[in-house]
């Protein structure tokens, strides 16, 4: 660059090129805001119909980023510039593109991309689809479609685009702190607000007072509620900003519990909604003094006629996207293909194959062999009984004529048909076919209109809604197009290549060039072309860097690029001494790289892949700055982190609340020591374990006060074994603690000691139990504490550990809640219980058993191993005759006896053979079933001596009998089966 | 203009000029403050060493200004463009100027104007000296020299410049309402800000809640003390501004009282104090990171040698300033000639007249037939006695040789001197003048370093203080420059003209030439001139549309310009509907123009005065918009008004805070009438008068809560008679309600009715009673409350009117006092008693009278009217013989007798005749006082039947008598003459 762009030109040069585009430039909030996204003129403003372009300086307010100006990456105000565009222009990120020029950045050098993330604000009821924009890895925008705001949702549509201006600058200057950033001539970004950074950090982080800061949430939510119902949105709006700064100050304080973190994220989001809602009101009140928005509709277009092909041509049908999100990329081919081969399938024009690709900005279908025309067919039309359509002379009756003239035919054309035996005049008709583009036309506007994604969006393209917007619609058969229109697009035969090529827009002249012309620009539709360029090139790269990468995130990154470009960056080997977890975290999950690694260790390199022609050079360094500076991020953690030993760092946890009720995280590591110190008692541990645990136990959690995990919280646990181990801790204690945070997910890894298994299940039960305890239950969508993955991963601990077997999960959560510093009511227990016995129902169920099997084992659900073991036997027993036929007769047993009767028989009242056979095939059974539960096999296979018995009893004994004695004898008797069968299976789910 | 400049693109236009101007580009604050001043970057940045330069928008929100966007002219938040310079450049206005260039006004056309415009926030302990900009009339922008923040001197200076950006945007454009402004292309002011506009009226005059902002001010106060306790300036500044905002918020909403007020003001501009403090050290400690600021010095010039000149030759000095204000214009010249013949006087330089002139922007003094030398003189040196100086042989002696060895003189040369009659030995010495130049560097630099107005600034040269900047200085003896530097600036020949010359710095070749140099180019420097061409241009511009100008502002005006432009400007007739004080008021006291009237009634024009050559129309143009919008807002005040009846105005008294503890201007209205209807007892008013004072009493002060009075407060009185009379009230109540707040100041005219007078009495006795009694004193500097001028006016009002001679002040006080809602201790009526009292004593000695008169009346005092009369014969009398020697023998009883001596005597003790004689004298006057007391002369003259009684008296008897019974009799005798004098006057002031 050949003279420094300072950081108040940058400013100056968005603000003038946003002015070209046409939007008003106003000035930041003159309250503190945590993003430019509050400003009344965005967060008003997108509501409602009225048309609205702005853009302006928002310097963001985020206490919790507070770092005394230290970190060089963060700062507790950044600026933002923030850009709204209503309605959404329909090609805002060109819009976009063209900013980043005017900052002087070259597009064709760079790899610029647009990479999935959403945003959503519960504070706000506001959320959006979009984008974080990279430049050459670095996250420099979000680019958001905004859908709802204040719970609202918004029609018409906004883009919303906001830029992180320091990364940006600090990016463009190649300054490794923001506070070197040359902000004005002469001037540094840290001499200019380097002591404000620095103070208002202090303010934040240590000296806000706590009590004076949740007053002034109380006052400003009550002012906040008076406006509104003042119906004064404006001020209300104000106050509502204020509530959420304090909050953030709070939090930024750790004075906010999950709880009161809750109950203050709804209070603000009903605020938020109300003045949505008032706003939204009041503007329609006004007349919408900016008029309505209008949506640049295409006018609907009736073709004249279709063309017409002489012999079997290609289709290729082309749907172009802003860039999809990966998941949705990979998704969208076979969608298409289904719904595309469904709709042909309901036309009578044959083809030959169907192939679907699809890459980030488009889904290319070609159907080869499309015949001209659908095939012609003969239709009958079945007229009056034939006894009525003529007369006894045999001339037409007036229902003959009739049915003729409304079938526009004539009398004489009528014949004879038969339908389900009965006979009717009838008329038989050639029914052609249409030409192929007429037929297309009809089907493929259903392709789009039908597309859906997990997660939809609109924008200003009425009745359209999927993942990311439609931007053109290429349709070619042969050498035609295919004329149709759907919303705002029209069909035509122009496809889009790379943004930055000479020409963005090409035209097609025959679908059989299609994809050969999409090649030629570099654009490479297919996926698993792709895949193997993207795998192949990575192979290549790290083997000549002595190492192979890694594929983690292959299947991803394969689906944001169109033309795969992989470079081989490195970094300096001093982070190697970082743990290789943070290092790999850091890349696969931040940066969607490929780490390389030879021999278990990882090496100083890594693969990245750009999109399309670019700079190498230019982007290759770019992306090294990006990891340098996370990697520095990540290293500023680790070493603040050495400073503190793991015991000292648990003091750290007593300021960290875990919830109101529940006390802090020292708290809950102090329940977690004791319910695993019970539950020890039952699992038989060897001395060294023993010591394990006690030590380990000790430290639970420690790691959660660290800077790393308080930054990664993926990395809890797995920072917890690094630190322990350095610390000079025992191997099994370290690992025990790395296992006590597992299974973070389902599928993930289990703990494999005891020691981890113990207290894994401990931190588990302390959280159900606990929150269970104060009605913090899961709702349908919301479970903010995890505790349906918390009762899966105990449930697939205790499967997984027989040496747990001693340890019910009913009996667990009561000692876990005996823990709790709030009574937890026994009924609450009980919730637990069911609660978790769901989710091993669930687990069940995904492993593969039929419903009625997992039903069946329930019973056993406070002891997961044998319930899922006995649904294993179960499953097998199932189609085994004698099984089968104890289960009939016991069922035969269940249906008549009641719940309640007692097993008390009187073997003098036998009056049959049958009831003494009967009571001494029980007996027997008993017998062999007395020393403890059999495993479910060898109990069918001796519980099966009762069938005969059974069958007997009830053929030859009237149980039912007339005497009361008698009859209470004889169910006695077959209470006593029940009673001994009870706890096995619940048999009658298995009826 | 060829296309609209909108209000973004001005404010895009400022930025670049000013970053430009090498001022780093930040944002705006991001709490709402009233004024950019009060952001950080100028607040902080403003103290210490460090340079700083800075440019921003800064959206200042006044609650006080809302007008739920219906005026035209008044915004809650307006926007303001700020600038500091740090050091100040000593090109400032320069600059400034160039950025107006870059908004495309074309500063040859236009009239621009510096108009003296001081700054003060007493909530901020800051203040400076400067101008408000004017643009055709219309205020633009403020500009000052910061002297002063947080009560901490700054040095170096800054200077602040304060673009009212809406103003400047609305004339540019030529729109009448603020909601016009065509703020970006297709969207003007009221469709982006209107709807925030009318809400946060909304919220502030009637919405906000007031315990919940008062709570706030406590909460963010505490939060700035602790944040200074923390040593943390930033957030504590922050929280400062808190406390202001919330402030204005209850200012406006009408709840602050104003010992409230005045509680606040003292607790914010405590912690802004301590934060201005603070940073200061805390820069301090850090070493001054951005350095320390660099004063361009002048190199010190210590000429080689001064030029010569042959033969007389006149003298030229100017001292170029920045805009002083008029009174200082006025002044200079003035202390100039002083100085600068004191000065020259104090050396041997013989020189002609000497004349000085005086304009807005230079001082120049012309010197005539200055001689090229200083006159030589002979100079004798006193050696030892001529006896000890010579021995008996006529030999010098060692003395005599010493001596004239430390002449460095021969021996030889020694003479005889006499001295008192001494003889001594001695030395004459010729000592040779030295050059005139020589006496003039040494002489001029003490006349420009000897300037002081009544209030300094100091700007970048060390060592000078004045009123406004020095920029230049201009000495030429003859051709010659005469060399000297003063602080940073150096002498030379350059003289600057209008800033708008082709060559604004232009050299003078002689000193000769000076004067019509000056006036070659425009500049006019004796203000005689300019007043005659003023007071002509204004008269013949008034015959032309008929009438004749108003010259109250002439005088002013003649130092506002220094090449007076007179022009003729009009308004619409439809505002000479409006009272023509409100027209007049706003005509002469806002913008200095002579307003025009024919046979005592206004006419639509008025006479402005622009400086310089400019476009007139354009001028003229501005001048009329400018008042336009005056009026437009005055008309909007008073249709507001007259749409409420004075009875129904009187209820909204009771909105407004007059003082906490009294209550509010309702409680003060009903106080005035009670004591209104005392006093009238003791009046003697007739029928007539009496229905008047009760019907303007019930009236009394309505017009404060008139919509004009809030606004232009000088109206008070004015208004209520206005609104009075169109609301049918008779006249004499009108008047009575005008002349109830008169007099407004010392000299005003006085109260004609009596109702009139009784309300005006009843007015300030309320008032000083009331504030006397909870405390509210006056101190040394501070009067918030006018009580001088209240009991000045009082004291008037009582001397004015003898119907009122049955009111003395203390009875009047006492009444008052009754009828606070607080007990007035009577000790506090006492103080107040004096206050006045020391009140009529200025106001006779202003009068004229000399000192021991006044005090000689003051045993009346509390007759104001007596007290006067007094004075005035007092004074005649006491050149009189017969007085005199009256006053003369009283100072013998008077001497002798106690204090506390009994006035009873008895005759049987008489031993001499002179006693008796005296007695009968005495009893002879007596009786002729009995009546009442006499008027002063007559009482003299009554009296003068004592003198030779009393002075037998003390010829003939030993008063001291050895006898105690006596001795007790005879000074009882002169106790009974000092009674009987005693009410007459302190006969011992005049001893």
């Amino acid at each position: 660059m050949p003279t420094t762009l300072t950081m108040q030109d940058a400013l100056i040069r968005l603000t003038e090129y946003w002015a070209g585009q046409g939007c008003a430039i106003v000035q930041p909030m003159n309250t503190e805001v945590g993003a430019g996204t509050l400003n009344p003129a965005t967060a008003l403003r997108v509501l409602g119909p009225e048309p609205w372009r702005v853009g302006y300086v928002e310097p963001s307010v985020r206490p919790d980023d507070s770092r005394y100006g230290d970190n060089p990456n963060r700062l507790q105000t950044h600026t933002q510039y923030q850009v709204i565009l209503k309605p959404e222009p329909g090609d805002a990120q060109e819009r976009y593109l063209g900013s980043l020029e005017a900052l002087g950045i070259d597009l064709r050098a760079h790899d610029v991309r647009f990479v999935e993330d959403n945003w959503a604000s519960p504070a706000l009821g506001a959320w959006g689809l979009g984008w974080e924009v990279w430049l050459d890895g670095l996250e420099i925008t979000q680019f958001t479609y905004f859908q709802q705001s204040g719970g609202i949702a918004l029609d018409p549509v906004s883009v919303e685009i906001t830029y992180g201006v320091e990364r940006i600058i600090m990016a463009l200057q190649g300054v490794g702190h923001f506070k070197d950033i040359v902000y004005a001539p002469g001037l540094s970004y840290g001499e200019a607000f380097g002591q404000a950074e620095y103070e208002m950090s202090r303010y934040y982080l240590d000296d806000a007072d706590v009590e004076a800061n949740r007053a002034l949430f109380t006052a400003y939510e009550a002012e906040a509620r008076r406006m509104i119902d003042a119906r004064l949105p404006v001020p209300a709006h104000t106050y509502v900003l204020k509530c959420s700064h304090v909050f953030n100050v709070l939090d930024a304080r750790g004075a906010v519990g999950t709880t009161e973190r809750a109950s203050a994220f709804a209070r603000m989001r009903i605020l938020a909604h109300d003045v949505a809602e008032l706003w939204t009101q009041r503007r329609a009140e006004l007349g919408h003094p900016l008029g309505d928005a209008v949506i640049q509709a295409v006018p609907e277009r009736r073709p004249e006629g279709f063309p017409s092909i002489g012999g079997p041509e290609a289709l290729a049908f082309e749907i172009g996207f802003e860039e999809l999100p990966a998941a949705e990329t990979d998704r969208v081919a076979g969608t298409v293909r289904e719904s595309l081969t469904e709709l042909l399938d309901g036309t009578r024009l044959r083809h030959g194959a169907v192939r679907v690709m699809s890459g980030p900005r488009r889904v290319l279908a070609i159907v080869e062999d499309v015949e001209p025309r659908e095939d012609d067919v003969e239709q009958t039309v079945r007229g009056p009984r034939l006894s009525a359509a003529y007369d006894e002379n045999g001339a037409p009756t007036r229902a003959a004529q009739g049915f003729a003239r409304g079938q526009g035919a004539d009398v004489a054309d009528l014949g004879k048909i038969t339908v389900n035996g009965g006979e009717y005049v009838g008329l038989v008709r050639k029914v052609t076919g249409r030409e192929a583009a007429e037929v297309l036309a009809d089907v493929l506007p259903g392709v789009i209109t039908g597309l859906r994604a997990d997660r939809n969006m609109r924008w200003n393209a009425p009745g359209l809604s999927y993942s990311r917007p439609i931007r053109w619609i290429a349709a070619l058969l042969g050498p035609h197009v295919v004329p149709f229109t759907v919303a705002t697009l029209e069909s035509g035969r122009a496809t889009r290549v790379h943004r930055t090529a000479a020409e963005p827009v090409i035209e097609v002249a025959d679908a059989k060039e299609f994809l050969g012309t999409l090649r030629e620009h570099g654009i490479e539709p297919d996926a698993g072309v792709r895949r193997q360029r993207i795998a192949s090139a990575a192979a290549e790269l790290a083997a000549s860097a002595g190492g192979t990468p890694d594929d983690t995130v292959l299947d991803e990154v394969v689906n944001l690029v169109e033309e795969p470009v992989a470079l081989l960056g490195s970094f300096e080997e001093r982070y190697l001494d970082l743990p290789a977890e943070v290092l790999t975290t850091v890349m696969r999950k931040h940066q969607r790289y490929f780490h390389v690694s030879a021999a278990g260790r990882l090496l100083p390199h890594f693969v990245a892949v750009a999109n399309g022609a670019c700079d190498l050079g230019v982007v290759r360094a770019g992306n090294e700055a990006v990891l340098r500076a996370r990697f520095e991020d990540a290293a500023f953690f680790f070493h603040a982190d050495l400073r503190t030993s793991p015991e000292e760092m648990t003091g750290g946890l007593a300021a960290l609340t875990f919830e109101e009720r529940l006390g802090s995280m020292a708290d809950r590591a102090g329940r977690i020591r004791s319910i695993a110190a019970v539950l020890a008692e039952r699992a038989d541990l060897g001395d060294g374990e023993r010591e394990t645990l006690d030590r380990a136990a000790r430290l639970a959690k420690f790691d959660l006060a660290s800077h790393m995990v308080i930054e990664l919280s993926s990395l809890a646990g797995t920072m917890a074994g690094e630190y322990a181990r350095r610390a000079g801790e025992p191997e099994p204690v370290a690992e025990a603690l790395v296992e006590m945070e597992l299974p973070r997910s389902a599928g993930d890894a289990l703990p494999v000691s005891l020691p981890g298994a113990l207290l894994a299940v401990a931190d588990r039960l302390d959280l159900i139990a606990g929150l269970f305890g104060i009605g913090a239950v899961p709702t349908g969508s919301s479970d903010p504490y995890g505790l349906r993955r918390a009762a899966l991963g105990l449930t697939a601990i205790l499967r997984a550990h027989h040496r747990l077997a001693g340890i019910p999960v009913d009996e667990g959560l009561r000692i876990a809640a005996a823990c709790q510093p709030v009574e937890v009511a026994p009924e609450a227990v009980r919730e637990a219980e069911r609660f978790t016995a769901r989710r091993l129902e669930q687990a069940l169920l995904e492993s593969g058993h039929p419903v009625h099997v997992v039903r069946a084992v329930m019973p056993h659900a406070a002891t997961p191993a044998r319930a899922a073991r006995d649904a294993a036997d179960l499953e097998g027993l199932l189609s085994a005759d004698g099984f089968r036929r104890l289960t009939a007769a016991l069922q035969r047993v269940l249906r008549i006896v009641p719940q309640d009767a007692p097993a008390v028989f009187d073997p003098a009242l036998f009056e049959d053979e049958a009831e003494r056979a009967l009571a001494a095939a029980l007996a027997g059974v008993a017998a062999k079933t007395r020393g403890g539960p059999l495993p479910l096999p060898e109990f069918a296979t001796t519980a099966e001596a009762l069938v005969e018995p059974i069958d007997a009893y009830f053929d030859k004994v009237l149980v039912m009998a007339e005497d009361p004695a008698v009859r209470a004898s004889r169910l006695g008797l077959l209470a006593a089966i029940r009673d001994l069968v009870a706890d096995v299976l619940d048999w009658r789910e298995i009826a």
